[in-house]
Order: C-alpha cells, then sequence, then structure tokens
C-alpha cells in the first residue's frame, strides 16, 4: 500500500523535556510539502551536537523536540516542485542545506546557504511555518531541518544529499555531520602538503576525522593535541604520530609545538571550540606559510585575541562550516571517497544500539566512551 | 681610476640624532666583504619608515646613522663569494633579504629569509658585524641593511634585486618597498578575482599601492577608507571607486561597508597598521570567502580581537610581509610590470628634490604632502 500523500505513523524518540531521557511515542508524520522530502531514515548516529541541545544549557529551549541529524535514509515520497529526488534514491540529511539559487551557493567558495544555514532556534518547516510530527494534533519541534530520531522525518529538499545507493548506509550515515566536518576542514580548507606537519586539537570524532584527512593527504606529521591522555591510543589508528596532553607542560602548548617542529607546524586544525585553544592551534603555525583552520565552536562570549605581528608574519587564520562542502553538491564525493577505500569510516563507529535503546547512545556520549554510535531504526 | 677594493669618499646625509635634520658629510666607504656589494646609489625615496625610525620614539636609537632605503643604483664592485652581480648591473637594495639557503628562502611560500630578515636594530653588517660607514675613523651605522641615503653604500648581496638596465632608476626606485608591499598584499596575497570587490584601509602610498593591485586585477568596486577626505581625489587615479570617511558614520566602518555591498566585501587590505582598522578590513568581508590581508605594522601593544564565530563563517585573515615578494627572485619581474605598462608608477611620484636638500623630503613627508619625493644623488 503506498503511503505516499498519506499521514505515516511510526515511532519516534521524542525529547520532551531538556535533559531528560527520549521516549519512544507513535508519531504522526504529515506528507512532505512543496519542495520538501519524506525519508524512511534505517541508520542514524548520535553528535554532540544533539547532545548540546537536548541540554539546553544557555540554548533556547524547543521542546518536545526530535533531535538527530547524522543519518541515512530512503526517500519515501516527494512534495510538489522535487524534481532531484524521487522514492528509493539513498539519502543522507544534513544539518545545513543548498538551494542552489541564492549567492553563496552561485559562488564556488561558500557552503553558507542563505535559505537553509543552519537555525538551531527554529523547530519548524519553512513552508508553513509548522511542524510535521505531532501526536494527537499537539505538535512536536523538528531539529536542524534533520530530526532524525524517527523512523520517517520529513526534511527540505536542500538539505538532502543523493548518494551512491551501493553505500552501506549503516556506515555512511556518519559522513552527514562530524565526520565530513573534520575531513573537510583538513582536505578542503587547510590542504596540507605530502610530507608536511598538521596539529589537530582536539581528538574527538570530528578531530579525528580531521587526522584522517592529514593521513589521506599525505602528511608526515600528525600531533594531537588532547586534555585526556585516554584519547592518545585510538588515535594512533588515525593516522596521529605525536601527541602532547598540555597539562603535562608548564609553557603554552604553542611552545611545545614550536620547539617540536623547528619553529610550527605547516597547518592546524582546531576541534574542540575552546577558546584558548583556537589561540594556540593559530599561534603554533610556522610563519612565512603556515594555516590555523577553526572547527570548534566557541561560546557566545569568547573573543579571539592574539598579536597581530602573528598575522603579519605570514600566518592564516581560516574557519570552516562543515568542512566547507556543500551538502548535494560535494557529500556524495566524501561518499565515494569511503567506497573506493580511501576514507576509512569504519573506525569511527564503537558502539551500535537498537532503536530502542537510544538513550544508552546519550550515557556513552555523556562519558566520553567512544566515536559514533549507530542506532538501528528497525526493530 | 678603478675604485675596486679602495675606500670610497663621497657625501651621505648623516642623522647624527634622532628627530635632527640630516647633515651632508664627507664619509669614507670601506670596500665590501665577502658576500658584499657596494652600489653607487643614484635616485634614492623617503619612506615612513626612515622617518620612524629617524624619530626614534620608543625605537632603539641607533645613531649616528645613515637612513634611506627605497632607491636605485649600479653596482661599484662586489666582494669575495659574489657570482650573482658584477660592477654595471642595475639594482634596487631591499630591506629584507633572500640568502637562498634556508627553509624559508627554499619554500615557494615564505620570503622571511632567516640570514637577511629586516632588522632594525642592527647598525652593522653581518660579515664582520661592524659598520662600512665612517667618518674620520668614527663609525656610522647602517639602516635596515641598505643606508641609501649615501652615493655609495655597502649592501649584502641577498639584499639586492638585479633588474633590467633598460628601467629608468628613477620612477623604479620606488618599488624597493613600499609600492611593491602594497601591490603585492593585493595581487599575491589577497588575490581579489576579476569584477569583485575590495576595500583599502588608509590611501597613503602602501595603500594606492594595494588599491593599484585591485586595479591591476579587474576589480569592479574599490572602497578607499581614510581619515583625511583630501586624499580621496588623489586616490581616483588608482582606480579607488568610492570612499568611507570613518568620521562621517556613527556605526563602525565594517558595517557601513558591509550595507553598501550586500555583506561585506569579497577583499580587504589594511595599510595603517592602526589595530581598530585592522579589526574593521577583518569584519568587513563577505562570509564565506572574504579574505582580509594585514599589511600596517601595529603597536607593540596592540592586541587583535574578533569574535571567532567572525572566522568560523569562513573569513580568512592573513598578514603578509614586504606583499610576500622575495626581493631577488621576484621584485624584477614588478619592475617588468611597470616595463610592460601594466603598472603606473609615475603616479606615486609626487616631489623630487636634489641631495642636498634631502631634509626638505621629510618634510613633505611629515606635513602628509604627496605620496612619494624622489632624492637625485647626482649633483
Amino acid at each position: 500500500m503506498s503511503t505516499d500523500g498519506q499521514t505515516i505513523r511510526c515511532r519516534a524518540a521524542v525529547a520532551w523535556e531538556a535533559g531528560k531521557p527520549l521516549v519512544i511515542e507513535q508519531v504522526e508524520v504529515a506528507p512532505p510539502q512543496a519542495m520538501e522530502v519524506r525519508v524512511k531514515i534505517l541508520f542514524t548516529s548520535l553528535c554532540h551536537t544533539d547532545v548540546y541541545f537536548w541540554e539546553a544549557k544557555g540554548q533556547t529551549p524547543v521542546f518536545p523536540r526530535i533531535f538527530g541529524h547524522e543519518a541515512g535514509g530512503v526517500v519515501e515520497s516527494v512534495g510538489e516542485g522535487v524534481t532531484d529526488l524521487q522514492p528509493g534514491d539513498h539519502v543522507l540529511p544534513v544539518f545545513t542545506g543548498e538551494c542552489k539559487e541564492c549567492r553563496p551557493c552561485k559562488s564556488e567558495e561558500s557552503n553558507l546557504c542563505e535559505l537553509l544555514r543552519i537555525n538551531t532556534d527554529r523547530g519548524v518547516m519553512l513552508n508553513d511555518g509548522k511542524a510535521r510530527f505531532s501526536i494527537r494534533g499537539q505538535p512536536i519541534y523538528h531539529f536542524i531541518g534533520t530530526s532524525t530520531f524517527s523512523e520517517y522525518t520529513v526534511v527540505h529538499v536542500g538539505c538532502l544529499a543523493k548518494i551512491n545507493p551501493a553505500a552501506p548506509l549503516d556506515k555512511v550515515c556518519v559522513l552527514s555531520c562530524g565526520i565530513s566536518t573534520g575531513l573537510g576542514a583538513t582536505l578542503n580548507v587547510a590542504k596540507p602538503k605530502k610530507g608536511s606537519s598538521v596539529a589537530v586539537f582536539g581528538l574527538g570524532a570530528v578531530g579525528l576525522a580531521a587526522a584522517e584527512g592529514a593521513r589521506i593527504a599525505g602528511a608526515s606529521r600528525i600531533i594531537g593535541v588532547d586534555l585526556n591522555a585516554n584519547r592518545f591510543e585510538e588515535a594512533k589508528k588515525f593516522g596521529v604520530t605525536e601527541f602532547i596532553n598540555p597539562k603535562d607542560h608548564s609553557k603554552p602548548v604553542q611552545e611545545v609545538i614550536a620547539e617540536m617542529t623547528g619553529g610550527g607546524v605547516d597547518r592546524s586544525v582546531e576541534c574542540t571550540g575552546s577558546i584558548n585553544a583556537m589561540i594556540s592551534a593559530f599561534e603554533c603555525v610556522h610563519d612565512g606559510w603556515g594555516v590555523a583552520v577553526l572547527v570548534g565552536v566557541p561560546s557566545r562570549d569568547d573573543a579571539f585575541k592574539t598579536h597581530p605581528m602573528n598575522l603579519l608574519n605570514e600566518r592564516t587564520l581560516k574557519g570552516t562550516f562543515f568542512g566547507n562542502y556543500k551538502p548535494r553538491t560535494d557529500i556524495p564525493s566524501v561518499v565515494e571517497k569511503y567506497m573506493n577505500k580511501e576514507l576509512e569510516v569504519e573506525k569511527f563507529i564503537t558502539h551500535s544500539v537498537p532503536f530502542s535503546e537510544i538513550n544508552k547512545a546519550f550515557e556513552y556520549m555523556l562519558k566520553g566512551d567512544g566515536l559514533r554510535c549507530i542506532i538501528r531504526m528497525e526493530a
């Protein structure tokens, strides 16, 4: 029986309140409207951003809400005006979009789509300002346009990357956020040369993906920096060759790195969001050619501060968002990097739980246990 | 009669004390030692850096000293080990060098030579730690390795660009410092595309050279920012299409520029050294692709400060030194840009004085009158 045009009843993990365990509920998922697509989610994974907005400390609380934004699924039906996708297509939902019409989308350089740029406060769809999820008439809000902790979700067509149907969705689902963010920060923005040195600040999933990018680019020294020494062993799998725990040194880590490398690394990638790590990541690159790339999202009141001579000595400071990938144009090629064995995705996946145990994924992340936990939607 | 190997007696403008008018004296110029070259200076010009160190406010005072670093001349004789140059070659002395042996010189990306990088405190030659200038046995100190306010000077071979002998030295002498700095900041570092928008902060010689670079690159909008509205008329000759005097606006100039350009300029070049202008220059570029380039030298205690989200929104911040030109490798090609009429040098030259009236050049600069004053060494 076709569900096209019908409301679908299915299971979703609803966050009723900030910080409280998710509850698996029967929700109603309305059909997609203009430029929207309804997707059957097969695998999703948990990212820090979900946890951050679920905790809602200092964030606008939008509840009840369905979180989730790293996922892989199959198109169930499409709304009016959608020509790029059809039922059966394999897709990765992405938390930021690509309308292909605005000036950033038309520029080769920017992925900051004016229409579909990430909006963490909006819990509704653009078309009518309403949620597509409900429980007995009560709207359940969306999260960053994806809400993948549901067997079915509705997503703007501009936030869906159509990928190779041969790609295993239980693996490549992790490419729709953090892994691509770190990988792209290195490959698209820092662009280390073969044989160069790269420092990576923060050895969580994003930082390890940045290290993986450096490994793929052929960097000869990859220096991992983290306050948690337990991460060092794991990081070796991602090409990290040397480790620094800033706690082990009395001098600033940028000075430690400068001494290790004859004046500084060629490239650095900052994946913690700590303002001090950002400053260290900038000041640890070599003058004349060093490039520092900021990935981690800072607190609202932080100020990046450095002596301008550090810039005049021909260093470059850049930031990136989603690894500078355009979701629809570029993410399919990241999946291909996995398919052709250039990119190793399996090592990011440390846990797997059935959908009914989704709260376990939150526990793993809150404990700092592992990198990515795959949540299997099928019963 | 050959002067090779002999001490030469000639005229030089000696700064005996900080801030006091230069005095034309007979000085003795020793022959060049290993890796040194003695150059007959034909034309020199005055740059702010000369005035800055002559005033010596907050700088290490090194007196008596012979200033001057923008110049053109002819090789008189060469010391031991010099194979790249011979008597009669036309050269531009440069305040920073290129040894061709160190890691930065061997890298394609850096012009920050480890051996010959600018040193404003050193008043002697590297080879023996002594000055080549003297008056009745009293050493007269060098300035940034060039000391071109003398009919003859001794320069390390690594600080001499050998140029096309057909190039008129009374014009191209200005290419050995400020003009190349501004031009290179735009052409080598900011790299605006054809049709793009560029903001230039500070419309002195360096800033106008940055604008000239934007004009050469085919920028369609060149927005000049200066606190002195008198500079706007002159700036039109350098391709500047629009002007902003920050004093005319109640809001920060970066907001004015964002409004004028639909979110920010594609590139900006900061040529004042004011920390507030640096911050404005960074914050006025468009997110997603904007590149800000810092050229102006800040005060010792300044801190560059911005919210890191300005970086995470995919802006790039870079600094440059001498327009990223390698003095020996690249400056000859800047002279060629003048020879093939791509670069217009004449419009930078607003005054000319004989050597005996060198103090007039200082007066023009202190009054902010004109851009470059050529000092003619021949009587």
